[in-house]
Order: structure tokens, then C-alpha cells, then sequence
């Protein structure tokens, strides 16, 4: 059972590891009496929250268990909290995980002492295999959520919450298992039953919503969301009955509304988030609940974000901003034709990036091809500015 | 002149306003006893340590000196610490800036509370234009850096990092026009003279190095770099006078280096560094100064990087880490052989991201053309094998 007493215990045995992450007041996201608060445990060692349930998990076993050492399995932020927490006790570790996990999360995982296992296959593959391994070698399986000591690290966070920022009116906590927000909800609620706590999941990874709503634990079908870190397929039976329980309410946010989030943590407050950990300020920027006039802490879980995918979430941002466009522009097949348009866009200021000029694209007339132009803007205003001086100057637009 | 007095002074006038930074320890940087770690002004608010001086030095005006009003001259951080700062004093504050700074700058400068006077030209036509506007109407003219409240204001952060790290051996500072370096040496060496303070400058804009070479301030032709935040041509009197007597050593970065840095602070650390504040982490992981055995602290001065040039710096990173390719293949001018270089692209499992197939080039022969494949790749082995796999089956690489 998860207690009080647990979950200040864990805090007094985190000091040894765990960073008391920063509360940051989000200025550049609040506004007017709406303040917004991020717990930054994107900033905790390993980049994420999970190293506070698993080593508070692992301090806690016996002389004997240590010796047997731990198994996990993780393709994420589970696994590199449980290497560097055995690491750190000086207790073998072994973490499984598919053979299409990416390399740069294999490579962490190793890095900080873990040894690999691969197994061919999906999650559910390696985790039977993990579950196998555990039964042959004896050594303990550590659980990435549905755990009571797992629990009570992550309500640790809670604990901080409350001494950061006293006057608190709600925190926004990402869900995907539950383990975080049960840890989190507990202490919270029990200490201050006035401060709402409430769950944010990707609309396409609801497994807890789902869950909620039929009155107990569902497993979905597929989760298909960027947030890999909650794309969790069915919640814990411990999480579900402590989110029922202890919860006020759990909301959803779309891929895009996530990405939004991302790029604002970066533009706004200089930090990186993964999917999973931006889930909670995208509730409050797209206001999936009632903001004004409260203090909202949001968890910002993690920042374990693979490269490329930021890459590519920038990108899209810059589109969706108006602050990077592609224009297909037809062009008669005559002399001086790329000139005119080169001549307008830069009149207009715009960044050409890319220039991609087909001369015998079928889908046009005989005399007439299609120029695909790449540049950043400044906004919609001067995209549209830009596309208003090629029509008046004869161009037709073709997107 | 600038007295420990006065930056005890300003510590205590910028509790109103300006956040403790947290002292970060970058244990993804961090290797052996070599420990590196991060005071993040970046998540200073406005972005950048700059509001610090200019608040504590707008404190310091008289009554009829607030009444009259404060003027700048700035395209980055310091007009952005000039509004936040004069806006929560309830003084008047116009910034002067070159009419082709970034639209994203100048509108955060008037969202912050001040009037924003754009002027034709470049940064010098601003400032000339800003000091006839002081003359003219008796307002006061804020300088970015030569000016001791200023200094005094940025050397709070040499306390707070004597305070969150009493053990450090030595602290990295970007240098610009030398004002919080000036304000940090200061107060660390007057407390704690055996720390070593390192500034750090752009290769491409050295002109404290220069100055201290030649003996006194000297101004440059020319700064070209993207670290905007110290592209200075010109270090100040006091702030050559004070980096002179105080500082131990000047290390230059390279473009490169500093690119390097922003993305290591992206995957390592979950930060967001812009250029300038980059400067002292690139100093620090290219290894400028001895590392081993000692505890350096890196200022990230500030965040606030263009997300057009951080998407630019990150795909540049991703092609110097191997993880992003474009390779140029000759194909014979017959079927199936497009087939053939997607066939070998897949086997090695990589992403291929754009495809680009010119058929009439005229640098070929005329039975062969050009085949341009954009990839993600894991790294530099995996490049190297889809390039051996294509030659094995006869195709032939360009680039």
C-alpha cells in the first residue's frame, strides 16, 4: 500500500541521487491571473522523473535481492532510471528490450551500466521474455508503474509541489501507465485535498480515460501517439484504482497540440520536452481545463526526445506558424519567368530555402511547369503578401 | 566604480525581480573527475542574464531621472531586460533597433511594455540615432555594458554560483562587450581569488582577445558570427580595464564548436542555449582550458536563439554525427534500377526522407543520371555500409 510515510521516506532516500528539479514560472506562457508553473523533471538526472520510483524501489530491497540483482523492461525512460539507480547501489542490472529500439537509448542504457538484452520483436516480446528471464535467474523484475514503492518515488514530486509553490491550484500530470500521477495525486491529496489534481493523456493513446469510463482497467487495441514515453496500452491495477480514486479528472491532447507545446517549451521557456512530458502544458496552453485566474503546475515529466523527431516537430511548428512555406507556383515555359519570381519574393523579404523547378511534370499544360519554392517567413500576413504580388503579376498559385 | 558593496547591493534589489538560476550539474557532459557543471541564465527571465544589470542600474536612477524615462539601443537580450525592467519600475523605456531585426525580437520587446523605435540601417545607425534621441529629450541612455550598476547587476551571478557550488575550481563566461564578465570575475575574485575565471569568445568576433593583445580596446572591421549575443566590434573601457586585471585567460570556439555545444545541451541536458550562451559549454567539451580533476561551471548567458537557426543547427549536427545523409548516385539509364538503390536503402534500415531523381543532367553522360537520396542514419558505420552495399551491386556514389 502506498502511504504518506512511504512517500516521505522515498524523499529522504532521493536526496542521495535525485535532483529537487526546478519550479519555473512560466511567463512567457502565462498571462493576465493566469499563472502557469512548470516542474521541471525534464532537468532530472536521466532526464526524466522515473529514476525517483526506481531507485527508492531498489533501496528498498532485501540484502539477498541485491545480490540477484534486477531485471527491467524498457525501451525508454524506465530503463535508464533503472541503470543508473542499480548503478549507483552496486547491483547488477539486465534490461530487455526490442531489437527496434533506437540506438541512441540502447547506447544510454548501456552507458550508464545496464546490461542489453535484446529480443527480436515488439514490447510485449522482450517483456516475455524479461518475465522469463526473471523466473530462471531469480533476480527481481522491477515494474515500470504498478509498484507501491515505484509509486511512492513519484509521489515524491508531490511532496515538491506543495513546497515549491504553496498556493497551488491544480497540477497537470501526464498519464501513461499512472504510476506518476498515482505517486503524485496521493501525496497531494492527502496533504491538501483542495488542490486539484488532474491526468492529461494523448488523445490517441486514452488507455486510462478508456479505463475510467468502463468502470475498470481496458487494454486498447494500438496506441499510435509521438509521446512514446505514455503510450501505454493498459494502465496498472494498482494505478487505475489510486487515479479512481484519488484524480479529479483526466483530459485528453492531440498530436498537434503537443507538438505546439514542444515548440512553445522551446521558444518561450528554453527548455526540451518529449512528447510524454509536454503532454501537460499542452492542456493548459489549449486550456482543457478552466485556467483563469489559478496557479497550474505542469509536470514536464522528461525531455528524452529523440533528435529527429525534434527536428521534424520544429518544422511543422514553423508551417503551422506561418514562418515557413512551400509554394508550388505554375509558370509559362518562356524566358524571364523565374526572375519575375525570384524578383517578388525577395521585394517581399521571404527566405528562399529551397527551389525545385520541373519542366515536364504531366500534370501540367505542354507549355506551361511547376515551381516549387521553399522559404521562411515571417507570417501568414506575408505568405499571403507574397502570394497576392505573383497573382497581380500573372503567376497562378497551384496549392 | 564597481565595489563588492554594490553587487551585494544589487543581489538584493534583484530578489524582486530576477530568478536564482539553478546550477545544474550536466552529468551527461561530465566524464571521470572531470565535472562540468551548468549556470542556466537561459532560464533567467527574459531569456538571458541581462536583466539583472539593467534593473539594478534603472533602480539606482533618481526620482526625476526614472520620471524622464530610460532609452536603449539593442536587437537581443539587453532590449528585452530594458522593457521587463523598466515596465515592473513603472518608468518609460523607448529601444532603438536596426529595422531588420528579427520581427520575433521586437515584437517580445514590446510585449514587454516598451516603445519600440526602428531605425533605417544597421546596429550603428540605431545607436547614433538613440543618442540624439537621449540628447534631445533628456531621457536616460541605458548602456549594455560599460556602465559599473550594470557590471555590479551581472556579478550577482558570481555570488550565486560561489553559494551553489562552494567548491569550484573555475568558471567559463562568454564574452561580448565584457559586461558580465566584468561583474563575475569581480566579485569571484575579490571572495575566492584561487577560482580561475575563463572568458570565452567567438573565433569570429575576438575582440577582447584582440584588445588585450594589443594593450588596449581595439575595434574590429568586421563580426561574423551566428552567436549574435556577443557579435561585439567593441569591448567597453571599464570592461576592458576590469577583464584585464581580473580575468585569468580569453579561449575562442568556432562556428562549429558552438553548433556542437547548442545540440549537446539539446540531447544532454534539456536545455536551450542560444549562441552566445553556448560559447562557454563549446569551450568546455572542446576541452580550451584543462579539464580533468576539476569543477568548471559553464554560464549558459541566454536561450533566446531563432527557432529558424535552431532547426539549421540541429540538421547540421545530426550530418556532422553521422545522422543524416544525402548521397548522389549515378544510375544507368534503365529500369529497375531505382528499385535496386531503394532495395539496398531499406535492407540497411534507414529512413530514407527525400528522393530526388534528375533525369537530364548534363554533368552526366547521357545514358546515365543523378539520383539524390536524403536519409536518417544511426551513425557514420551505417552510412559507410549502404555505401559499400551500393558499389558491391555497381552502383556508382558521386559525392
Amino acid at each position: 500500500m502506498v502511504t504518506l510515510d512511504k512517500i516521505y521516506h522515498a524523499a529522504y532516500v532521493l536526496k542521495q541521487v535525485a535532483r529537487k528539479t526546478d519550479m519555473i514560472y512560466a511567463a512567457n506562457l502565462s498571462h493576465g491571473d493566469t499563472g502557469i508553473y512548470l516542474k521541471t523533471e525534464n532537468l532530472q538526472l536521466t532526464g526524466s522523473f522515473k529514476l525517483r520510483g526506481v531507485y527508492y524501489k531498489i533501496s528498498q530491497l532485501t540484502e539477498e535481492q541485491r545480490k540477484a540483482g534486477i531485471i527491467a523492461c524498457s525501451a525508454g525512460n524506465h530503463a535508464q532510471g533503472v541503470a543508473l539507480a542499480a548503478t549507483r547501489m552496486g547491483i547488477r542490472s539486465i534490461v530487455c528490450m526490442p531489437d527496434g529500439a533506437p540506438i541512441s537509448k540502447v547506447e544510454a542504457t548501456r552507458a550508464l551500466g545496464a546490461e542489453i538484452c535484446l529480443v527480436k520483436g515488439a514490447y510485449d516480446d522482450a517483456y516475455q521474455y524479461a518475465c522469463q528471464l526473471q523466473r530462471e535467474s531469480g533476480m527481481t523484475f522491477i515494474h515500470p508503474f504498478d509498484d507501491d514503492e515505484v509509486i511512492a518515488g513519484q509521489g515524491t514530486i508531490g511532496l515538491e509541489i506543495l513546497d515549491q509553490l504553496s498556493d497551488v491550484d491544480q497540477v497537470l500530470c501526464p498519464i501513461g501507465g499512472g504510476g506518476l500521477i498515482s505517486g503524485v495525486a496521493f501525496a497531494i491529496k492527502t496533504l491538501n485535498p483542495s488542490v486539484k489534481v488532474i491526468g492529461v493523456q494523448a488523445m490517441n493513446a486514452p488507455s486510462m480515460v478508456d479505463s475510467l469510463q468502463a468502470g475498470a482497467p481496458v487494454t486498447l487495441e494500438t496506441v499510435k501517439t509521438f509521446a512514446d514515453g505514455i503510450a501505454v496500452k493498459h494502465p496498472g491495477d494498482t494505478t487505475y484504482a489510486m487515479v479512481n480514486e484519488y484524480v479529479d479528472q483526466v483530459v485528453t491532447v492531440s498530436e498537434d497540440e503537443i507538438a505546439a507545446a514542444i515548440l512553445a517549451l522551446i521558444e518561450k521557456q528554453k527548455v526540451i520536452a518529449e512528447g510524454a512530458g509536454a503532454v501537460s502544458v499542452a492542456a493548459a496552453m489549449f486550456e482543457k481545463i478552466p485556467m483563469q485566474g489559478k496557479k497550474t503546475v505542469c509536470i514536464v515529466s522528461g525531455g528524452n526526445i529523440d533528435v529527429t523527431i525534434l527536428s521534424r516537430v520544429i518544422t511543422r511548428g514553423l508551417i503551422t506558424a506561418g514562418r515557413n512555406t512551400t509554394l508550388q507556383i505554375a509558370l509559362e515555359d518562356k524566358p524571364g519567368q523565374l526572375l519575375g519570381v525570384s524578383r517578388i519574393v525577395s521585394e517581399c523579404v521571404a527566405n528562399v530555402v529551397s527551389v525545385n523547378y520541373e519542366h515536364s511534370d504531366t500534370s501540367m499544360a505542354v507549355t506551361s511547369c511547376l515551381l516549387s519554392v521553399g522559404m521562411e517567413t515571417r507570417d501568414f500576413d506575408q505568405i499571403l503578401e507574397i502570394q497576392r504580388r505573383l497573382e497581380a503579376e500573372g503567376f497562378r498559385i497551384v496549392n
